[in-house]
């Protein structure tokens, strides 16, 4: 596994203030903030970018894309293998905004662990969870559509539910870890987050169109578990 | 538009030696041709390395695929604007391994205009052709999905075909361009396309999986009009 | 082509009470306001239940959906050989909630016309219309994906846009039928959609989840070109 | 759960002679093979024709596919009630031509059990088996995509993945039923499924397109377990 646990995850998404130039921009204020309190971080940039930002930041960068592909004829797929080579340390899956067939999330899972490429799949339920579980891929992100771009986090809404998450992964798959996402805004978001028992937590809209993202970042990593 | 014309376009796909730091030193050896004999080259790399063909080489680069999706909420979606950020000049849309809805060629068309990307769009018909004409793209890709990967360039089993698009363009949209593809492997093929009316041609595999692409893309220069 | 001009399309949609049986018996409305008025309807009940309304009511049948398939291997297609076979007499194409690929709204106008189904296209936009209108359709059905199921008819909001949509396909496609719908409610509505140049125009909701369907019927009847 | 066990499984796809009143003809040889021999089936119908095959035979029918959709706005969806209304039992998820998101695969399970149709969900290996079991669909049809349409049915090639695939139940979902399909032609291949410990076997073209269907049918009815 590339990635280092806990962490906190800065998804850029397409945000206007994350394209190219201003995408390394704001990758270099969390690397500024990962310096500067020792949290952990990981970026996942726009997917044309996310070389520039891994070989210009120290931070870990994650992919928001990867195809069920192989190395051959396809067109305008995004390679594991690429991702591998141009320093990127994982990839999201079947995020809601881009649900993967179960067949993909099966070959993008074992062509990712191929690549050396750490997998992520995001699920909506724990019945979900459970399911791709059983595929053992290296991380489950687990956030509801309808908190994403929200303040209402799971993690203080339906804490109980993260819980059971929690649960059902130590005893089906310790291996997987679990990030816990959808409306994650504030110190308080994060820092029960980890207390119910999540690997690492992270937030897109709440840092990508924040008006100050070094302070926003700078008060996340104060409620960081050590 | 950003592409001068003619040229000859090299699709790296999803080749193995097309693959990140390899795929750069088969750009750079487009680049060297394009120094040495004065003819005009377009790459096309895989979407995570576009960037970084653009930067270190100075050849046009363009871009696999491109999202009908604008800056905000998205994610793993490739923004035109992104790409333009990255030095990219075009984007190729509706490929046959990876067609779209009428409704995303419209809008690709669109948001590449806004971006400043030269659109261009696949089709394996005349039909088709003349339909994606009305919406005013920068260029077709005439290409038949049963040509790719062979050696039965169109240009040589049916110049006809291609003499009937180019006037079929010449009628609708005489502003679009034209390049034909699909099985183009050789020198004779290349002077066949120009011949017959077209803008600009290009090969993925015949390129992509070369001995030595060296010696390929300088007997394909020779054969480029001036 | 099978279907006679003008008329007034009711599409059940999924709405509950167009479910089975009990979408016969809105069939069956419609069929008594047919014959009781003059009026020419069309109506587009679920695929599962388009043969018993075309077998046992004397309304002109469109199905919902077709597929770009050939009787083959395929499984869950709908061929239109087999809509044919059931007395549907057309299929909606391209609708915004199930938007085509170009390459797929070109094999279905084929396919229809092979079959002896008419092939009715979605577009939103005079710029999509002219596009397809070059693929040779039966029938155009112009409407605002934001217009659907609202009360805000085009007709009325912009009727100089169906205006200079009827002109396009006068000058581009004579052959080509074209019917206005989204948020088509009202006798007015109705009235308005002839007297721009509509061919035909029809309604989903209004109809479908009216509380008294005979009633709306018969009124817009009323509207309705001799 | 509606289907009777074991049953042999006749899906028609879209062959040619399975369209319509043809359809409806091979689903009485069914009947009467049904008849003579005691044998339990099921027969696929292409979806226009589900009703028709259930309303005029005694035959078990199930729907080649399902939409995740609920009564509402959405068209040309195939709702689990609208089957049920027509008289289905049961209805085909995740076939290997038409593969659905995990996502959809959950929700399509969930409403089909609200709608009271069986939900039989297509996997091509163990762990994709192992996967949807958790979701507690009523059946899993266990083919591998390269053996459809062949001779090379996995009872008889790899019978030890049939075994392992029905251990595999057996631990973590012994409600869930198995069928066996992919290649299935002849009386052997159907007695070895059942000695394996599939619940069900089927077959497509081998009927679909067999000259003497009926001939068939006995002979397969003969090897079945009583």
């Amino acid at each position: 596994m590339n990635h280092t646990y806990p962490y906190f995850g800065v998804n850029f998404k397409v945000y206007p203030k994350t394209i190219g130039t201003q995408g390394l921009e704001l990758a270099k204020i969390v690397e500024r903030v990962q310096n500067e309190t020792g949290t952990n971080f990981v970026v996942t940039p726009q997917i044309p970018d996310v070389r520039m930002v891994a070989t210009e930041t120290d931070v870990t960068v994650s992919s928001p894309h990867v195809d069920a592909a192989s190395p051959g004829r396809g067109i305008g797929k995004v390679l594991p293998e690429t991702l591998a080579d141009a320093g990127v340390a994982g990839a999201t899956i079947n995020h809601a905004e881009n649900r993967d067939t179960l067949t993909d999330i099966a070959k993008k899972i074992e062509r990712c662990a191929e690549a050396g490429v750490d997998s992520a799949i995001c699920v909506d339920s724990i019945e979900m969870g459970r399911a791709v579980a059983t595929l053992d891929p290296d991380a489950l992100i687990y956030e509801k559509p309808e908190d994403i771009s929200t303040d209402r986090a799971i993690t203080t809404t339906h804490p109980e539910r993260v819980e059971r998450f929690v649960e059902m992964i130590d005893e089906t798959n310790p291996r997987t870890k679990v990030l816990v996402g959808g409306g994650i805004r504030t110190a308080e978001h994060v820092r029960a987050a980890f207390e119910l028992g999540a690997d690492a937590t992270g937030a897109a809209s709440a840092i990508s169109t924040a008006d100050d993202p070094y302070e926003r970042l700078t008060e996340i990593a104060a409620a960081m578990p050590e």
